[in-house]
């Protein structure tokens, strides 16, 4: 491992200058990326075209079918419910005759969350539209526009006339919304590198710290009758009711445990508890005899997933014994996606005093960082295979919204920062 | 119009005995019925099979698309949703030669309710079978086994070597669970007796009065935000709870207003509010944007459901100024269905008065009656055609539940007092 170094003279202004030259190029490959409807299970095209711009570029290519089993005894590991028969993960190295240099790994994760009803975009979500500055598109912040950043920093190097010194892995995953396996399958295959940075959208700011999140389904079975003699029956959907309820009870304790926490006693409220999806009932007549709550708890860096999950699981029964139908037939808990650990970026020291300069240069301000009440891929890195990680990414809004933008200003700013970062990181020569 | 007639001397024996007789084929008729699995807008294959059977009796078939235009002006019209373009009434007319006798509207619903998870049916909802004296599946008791009694009820009085001497209209209707529009389109149609009987499983009782039921879809739409700053979105799952458990309010309002009502007075809480189906949301990790529920509540016989449907709109919209996000972002409602007043069967007197002796030969106990908390098709007839209308029909189990379940010795009882009763009311004549 070596310092950072000074680049050679005038490449710190060379590379810039070639962001500059091809960031219409790369507004229109991040277009082109972000009109891709790559939602879960569907985003096989996107990893077609990403594996194709590395092949373009004379990459190294490893385009693979994810083996679930290969995942499943791996730490933060978190089961799928959908089909995973078509789950890839692609990897495209640059890698030095001798590697002289620190390595760095660069990811981006092409799955994007569901668009939502069409009716509530102003614009079609996978129809990218630039306006005023900003570029919008389901995915176009979430994170398109980073994961081609990436690819746009290093193309500069080239443009330049620089290669670097260490061994790079500019990676695209999947499964990043819902259960991390994209991530998890390049570490189990045996990525790694001195440093991952992940170009998740964080407004300009180094992430320092993420909660981890648990996915679980409240599945209630109630006894349906018709609605004539609705007091002889449960009704499922009111069950379901009073464990969200209930369960908002636990957000609130989890929170207070927050307040003392080194990372997020700062935050207001990082623990946020979510009944994301409710399904319930097939007839407006009939008591309902079923309803499903899909449920999204964050937890803090430090606590284990076992010890939070059984958390859960006490809490949904003793929720069920205070209402007079789940006492007898108790909700189940199904783990449905995430079962992620938070992390704290505690060995980015090294990249952090590579970034703080090249950060200063290019945004005109100091770096500074924060602790996100979202989870990202860098837990894998940083907790499990000894990658220190941390995100870095462009300014955005409505992300898993509507009308999801990104400030295209700022995805420069972000591209010309990760080019001369990995220039001071890797070092580059001569091409 | 004539009294009631006493009938040839033997007929009630030999009526009786033919119903013994055929009971058999009567089962498997039902089974047949029952094991179609004829929810919404899939009723055809059932009108088809009650076509034939009618058509290879020799009734007069009349069995015509209905076209909701002709019905939309009508009164208790409430609006269709699902595909209308294979909507089909089936009627058959056994027409006396001298029509000397009082004429009898006899009207069965094909119609079902969905069966909902099969994992919690004993048995297959439409493969029927027989236990102990029980017929099982969806629909058996409500209402193919009164529809199918209706039949072999005039079979019985024609193999028993004897003719009505009265009009007589054997029908087979859709939408009863959802609109009524099947049993509308008859009376739009022209079909008209001196009385109607709904073979609805009404527990060996008459049904002399029910509650008017209104369907209403909420319809709440939020701003979904990251989860990771659920504060500043409005979670539209969270808002739709918030109106569910609001209109349990409405709920005991109405009630309270039932507790001097004649007919209802003396009936524990008749106004039932069921949230019947719920869906919203899409992503765990994405604050929900939308949340659809799907409502039934009772009214009173006399109440105008324009009125109560104000009052529905009113309490809806004081609920939503009462909630932070939902006073600015209003819940739209839909009328989905059901837009049914109350009925008091209160021309009945005529009818009743040839049932009662009938039912006391055959069921060896005084004929009693009931108010519904449920609604039947024989509103449509009462309140808006002039055809005095009730239900009567079998003891039943499950309706609108898991393993529904018919009493088959109540159906061979109930079959029995429909031939009787229409032998004394339209009057026979050997064959």
């Amino acid at each position: 491992m070596t310092d950072s170094r000074p680049l050679p003279a005038g490449a710190r202004e060379r590379i810039e200058a070639a962001v500059d030259a091809a960031f219409d190029e790369q507004i229109d490959t991040t277009i082109a990326f972000t009109a891709i409807p790559s939602t879960r299970a569907a985003e096989a095209p996107c990893q077609d075209m990403f594996a194709k711009l590395l092949r373009d570029r004379g990459y190294e290519v490893d385009d693979w079918v994810i083996n679930q089993d290969d995942l499943k005894a791996l730490p933060g590991y978190g089961p799928v419910e959908t089909d995973f028969s078509r789950a890839r993960s692609v990897v495209g190295t640059c890698r030095p005759a001798r590697e002289e240099g620190r390595s760095l790994i660069l990811q981006g994760h092409c799955d994007v969350v569901p668009a939502g009803p069409l009716d509530m975009w102003e614009r079609p979500p996978f129809q990218p539209v630039i306006e005023n500055g900003w570029l919008y598109g389901r995915g176009a912040g979430d994170m398109k526009s980073g994961t081609i950043s990436a690819l746009y920093a290093l193309d500069a190097i080239k443009a330049a006339g620089y290669r670097p010194k260490g061994r790079i892995h500019l990676q695209s995953v999947i499964e990043e919304e819902s259960t991390g396996l994209g991530a998890l399958s390049t570490l189990q295959r045996g990525y790694r590198a001195d440093v991952c940075i992940l170009p998740e959208p964080t407004d300009e700011k180094l992430m320092r710290a993420q909660v981890g999140v648990i996915w679980f389904r409240l599945k209630v079975r109630g006894i349906p009758v018709h609605v004539a003699r609705a007091g002889t029956g449960s009704n499922a959907i009111k069950a379901a009711i009073h464990l969200i309820q209930k369960l908002e009870g636990l957000e609130a304790e989890w929170n207070e445990r927050a307040k003392t926490h080194p990372s997020f006693k700062s935050v207001e409220h990082p623990l946020n508890f979510n009944p994301g999806i409710i399904k319930g009932g097939d007839w407006a007549s009939s008591v309902p005899a079923w309803c499903d709550v899909d449920c999204r708890i964050g937890v803090l860096p430090g606590w284990k997933i076992a010890d939070a999950q059984a958390e859960i699981v006490d809490f949904v029964a003793k929720a069920a014994r205070s209402h007079p139908f789940l006492a007898n037939n108790p909700p189940e808990i199904v783990w449905s996606g995430f079962l992620s650990p938070g992390y704290e970026a505690t060995e980015i020291q090294e990249s952090e005093a590579v970034l703080a300069p090249v950060y200063e240069h290019v945004f005109g301000r100091k770096l500074t960082s924060f602790s996100s009440t979202a989870l990202t891929d860098a837990r894998f890195y940083g907790l499990d295979f000894g990658v220190p990680a941390f995100c870095f990414g462009a300014t955005m809004e409505g992300a898993h919204g509507f009308n999801e933008r990104v400030d295209l200003a700022s995805v420069k700013r972000v591209t010309k920062a990760l080019a001369l970062f990995t220039a001071s990181w890797c070092g580059i020569e001569a091409n």
